[in-house]
């Protein structure tokens, strides 16, 4: 647990936890934020990992614990992305370089990892409601804990974090909201709140300040701080006004304050730790703080790759990505049908749909509608009602936000709302809270969805189009992070008959159905079998729904053992689908399923984790071996029975 | 399409359309609106359906219909529940006693069933984005059709309309909000917003009125008008103030005005009908306007079954319901276990849960959130993470609001968060939008879940109990609306070994295994087959996970036919998971099963729907015979295509 350069003379002792930040001198302080914000450059050039968040609230988590004592008072932070510093300074500075590595430390809060995490989260807007549980219960228990909900300006457009806002008043005694104000969540902030926050900001009115909060500032600042509160860094930005919306909401609205500025942030929390009520403290940060890079490019550095400590270059790769191919291709379709309109909830850059935005013949037909998944749902309904063609690109782990909207709006009024499932499958280093392995069992039973994933990229440009084309209903794709086989999609991409899967070959012993990118375990699997000597039928089945029951049903009455092979989990699954087709069509080949045991499944590169959990052609090989009574090529039958 | 009192000398002329309601002469407009509440009140006491909110929107839509031009301008209603005055003034009037009734009209607007319904709805809160998506569709055509979300203040409370709010600056032209205000959800509304709504409509200030609130203000009402509006009735209820949080949001505020007063609702509507920007308008109206015993009793009357308009009473059963019963057992856990508490999502009344918010002994463990379901599974959490035992009472339906929560809060943490599913199963008379047929599917393959469903009211009360002890992780219970067989709960209730399914017989030709309330079709079927000389085994699986492999698997074992009975889809369905099992342990026995098709079922009373689509001991009995390779008793072999 020591840190880096711990050898310096003028070194700081070794943070251990919280205790130690607290014997710091006050002046000492100020270094534990350059020491902090060094390792972090460092460690994560090696690591990757939410470089810029973390740079932004350094000088927040220091003041969090000289003020408060954790693990007997709560931080809460949304998203938590931004949750590093927070365990450098609770027993895991050693550890910080495994952050996001298989076996290290998860990139998010986690309560199993320290019991100073007491709340996990991944996806925004969580904090506030269980913030308040906590702040239930400890008013039920009779505790005088405090409870610190940290959520950036960006949570303040997720439906949750109001119906929180909406609740507060409804509980007494303490409770303190930090708004972490940087004006992007992971591109730059959109809507009516994001402009509210920069107008409180930018206000030079104190007309309506209250009194609480006038004596605030003359106890921070002393009696001249009114007048100098005006002409601090940055114009108007340490202007501290009333907020109307805050208030209403019964949260004593104070701020907004430099979030950098640590003995400021440490008497303000001393201050707020006396109240009795609930109070919201708005602070402005920088995302990316004391690293040039990542404040050229806060978007980039919101969350990336292995970099360059120098230059904060990246390694590129020649491959689109899925999410490109994802972005290209729908400006390609818009510019071919005026119908076409792209929608994405905060996340222009990470669906590739950046490009749609900054194409100026179709810029009118994109929509950012921040990170709201379920007006994302719905505002595509609307469209949909009227003849235009939405296609609604979220992440498949946060599609879970509109699934009352996937089955309510969209699946009963039956509406050609087109959903684009990105990162679908084990999305790797982010963890169980990113991982989209339950999409599967979520759609495939809602009535009227078409639902199809791609072998490679160019199937998925060629899906792209039929989806354009397609009006009759629903319809869904999931594909997967990071590139895939690399295929080059046609010049001419091909609009594929609903509901039909590719047969690549038939009549063999063992009839293998790789769905999507797993599809080449698929034909990774047969090689090994035809080279044993088995023969073996290749099926690419494109549609989860309606699945190609002819197809799958002919090859199984030709083969002795069925495997099908999925990035998804095995319950309500697509070999699960593929047992109940074969079951009422009466066809008893058996079947085993490669695909992710009823677990959530950790972080670390997927190749580990594949590995570990026997998604490979390995365990395929031992399953379909097994499973035509011969003897077994591996003696790990535990694991052939955990993916079952 | 004839009005009932056609013959009455004064009566109006007959309403076939929006056309009809704009021929109509000034002075007609009340009789018109007398008339429509008289039918509702005399229809409804015959079919049930929601009168309170449509007794409250009568003026509201005539108006509407008097200044727009459906189904070219759009009209959306939140929720839609209060839709029944729409559909009487668009052609439907004739069959507004059909409401609600198998083959009949849907209690909902429904696109299917009108081109004036040109948005569906059933939950609350979607009304603001599907209209903003029509607005955007609008402008991206270049067309001039207006745009019109009603919804009332409880739509407030969800986080969708916030998210919606937040995203209307980013539109540009005329959108009409209609905030619908009286101060109720089914119950009374809870939290920030319903008591802003009540400043807002008790101020008295006028100094911050905004020039065109005030030449409006005046053009409607003359010079006087600001004098004059604080005067009117019920004090200062048409007060007009301006509204701080809509003109954040981008939404010029007009209002509060009386919603009930027909010439000024015509009159405003013709102003804000040549506004260029959206609007907001703030109407306070009383649900159950114009009918005592509905004005008495607004949670009564939010929706109901037949009653006597005489009096307003309600045909009583003295058999408790599930939800009854779910609200007195909450009452005894709580008063045994100081760590239990009680969640609802604005359904006190509904869940069972008023006798609880009602006894002083456990009230203060009573948590109504409003309609918010993300909220309060987030507000479940936090209370979890503190040791409280948190009940989280909501429908089927409206726990897919939650589902992100389920998968990110409650699954990944494994929190002992008690999920407690109302109305899982068809709900009925209410339609698609309500059933709750999807539960299974979604919540099956998250792990960490304990799953259950007990096949009548004593079993329920036990799994209760079972809950209340279970502190291991998430935890979920669905059960039907209404009563069951009517089982008397234990004395002392039993608390319930996971994973064990109740064995009733075994060593059968035939294993029967009914899921919940379904286990009495199972009996029936059992009955039936013993009678043909079948034998049979007969299993109450209690738990739809873990499941009892072992049970299912013996039962499989010595059977020639496994049927199983679930009152859910058959996709990603309990029979799915049996089958599944059953595969896996390489058991061939085949297995029937009921349960509902892969489409949205329609409204209508619950036993012609199962009839309708094969639920019932006779498709059973036709499917195990089929099955057993004897002949079928039924030749209707489409029937038991259809819900394979």
């Amino acid at each position: 647990m020591k840190k880096s350069n711990s050898s310096d003379p003028a070194a700081l002792p070794a943070i251990g936890g919280p205790a130690d930040v607290k014997a710091l001198e006050p002046e000492q302080l100020p270094l534990l934020a350059d020491e902090i914000r060094s390792v972090l450059i460092d460690s994560l050039s090696r690591t990757g990992g939410h470089l810029g968040p973390n740079l932004g609230v350094v000088e927040l988590c220091i003041a969090l614990h000289r003020v408060f004592d954790s693990p007997k008072d709560k931080f809460l932070f949304d998203v938590s992305h931004q949750g590093y510093v927070h365990k450098m300074l609770t027993g895991r500075w050693g550890e910080i370089g495994t952050i996001r590595q298989y076996g290290g430390l998860n990139g998010f809060l986690l309560r199993t990892e320290s019991e100073h995490d007491c709340y996990g989260a991944g996806h925004a807007g969580t904090a506030l409601s269980a913030a308040l549980g906590m702040v239930a219960a400890r008013n039920l228990k009779g505790g005088d804990e405090h409870v610190v909900a940290v959520a950036g300006d960006a949570a303040f457009t997720c439906g949750p974090t109001f119906e929180a806002l909406n609740n507060i008043a409804s509980h007494r005694g303490p409770f303190i909201v930090v708004l972490n104000d940087n004006e992007w969540s992971i591109d730059k902030n959109v809507g009516a709140i994001a402009r509210y926050f920069n107008k409180i900001t930018t206000s030079k009115t104190y007309s309506g300040l209250h009194d609480a909060a006038a004596n605030f500032v003359e106890k921070i600042m002393g009696k001249g701080a009114r007048r100098i509160a005006a002409k601090v860094e940055e114009g108007a930005k340490n202007v501290i006004v009333p907020s109307v919306i805050f208030e209403e909401f019964g949260l004593r609205y104070h701020g907004p304050i430099d979030g950098h500025d640590l003995p400021l942030l440490v008497k303000t929390f001393e201050f707020l730790k006396e109240q009795k009520d609930p109070v919201i403290l708005h602070i402005i940060t920088e995302k990316g703080r004391g690293y040039e890079p990542a404040l050229e490019k806060p978007d980039k550095f919101h969350g990336l790759g292995k970099y360059k400590i120098e230059t904060g270059e990246t390694d590129g790769t020649s491959t689109p990505t899925y999410s490109q191919l994802y972005g290209s291709t729908m400006v390609d379709l818009a510019k071919a049908d005026p119908k076409v309109a792209a929608i994405t909830a905060a996340m222009p850059g990470g669906t590739g749909l950046s490009v749609f935005r900054d194409d100026e013949a179709v810029r009118d037909r994109y929509f950012d509608v921040g990170i709201a998944e379920e007006h994302a749902a719905l505002f595509a309904c609307g469209l949909a009602t009227q003849g235009v063609k939405p296609f609604l690109a979220i992440y498949s782990t946060f599609m879970q936000r509109a699934f009352d909207m996937l089955v309510h709006d969209v699946g009963i009024q039956d509406l050609p709302v087109r959903l684009c499932m990105d990162r679908a499958g084990l999305s790797g280093d982010d963890g169980p809270t990113h991982h989209g392995l339950f999409d599967i069992g979520y759609l495939r039973h809602i009535p009227n969805f078409v639902f199809m994933q791609p072998k490679d990229e160019e199937e998925f440009v060629d899906m792209l189009h039929t989806m354009a084309a397609y009006d009759d209903g629903p319809i869904a794709v999931r594909y997967p992070r990071g590139v895939g086989t690399g295929a080059q999609p046609k010049a001419r991409p091909e609009r594929l008959e609903i509901g039909r899967a590719e047969v690549l070959s038939s009549g063999g012993d063992v009839a293998l159905i790789g769905l999507g990118h797993l599809f080449s375990m698929a034909e990774e699997t047969r090689d090994r079998l035809e080279a044993d000597g088995h023969s073996t039928s290749l099926i690419n089945p494109r549609f989860i729904k309606p699945l190609d029951s002819d197809a799958i049903a002919r090859a199984a009455r030709e083969a002795k053992v069925v495997c099908t092979f999925e990035d998804h989990v095995l319950h309500n699954g697509f070999g699960a689908a593929v047992i109940e087709l074969l079951h009422d069509l009466g066809v008893a080949t058996p079947v085993v399923r490669i695909g992710w045991p009823d677990e959530f499944v950790e972080h670390g590169n997927i190749p580990a984790l594949r590995e570990k959990h026997g998604l490979s052609a390995d365990a395929a090989v031992a399953k379909i071996t097994y499973a035509l009574g011969e003897p077994a090529p591996v003696r790990d039958t535990a694991k052939l029975a955990g993916t079952r």
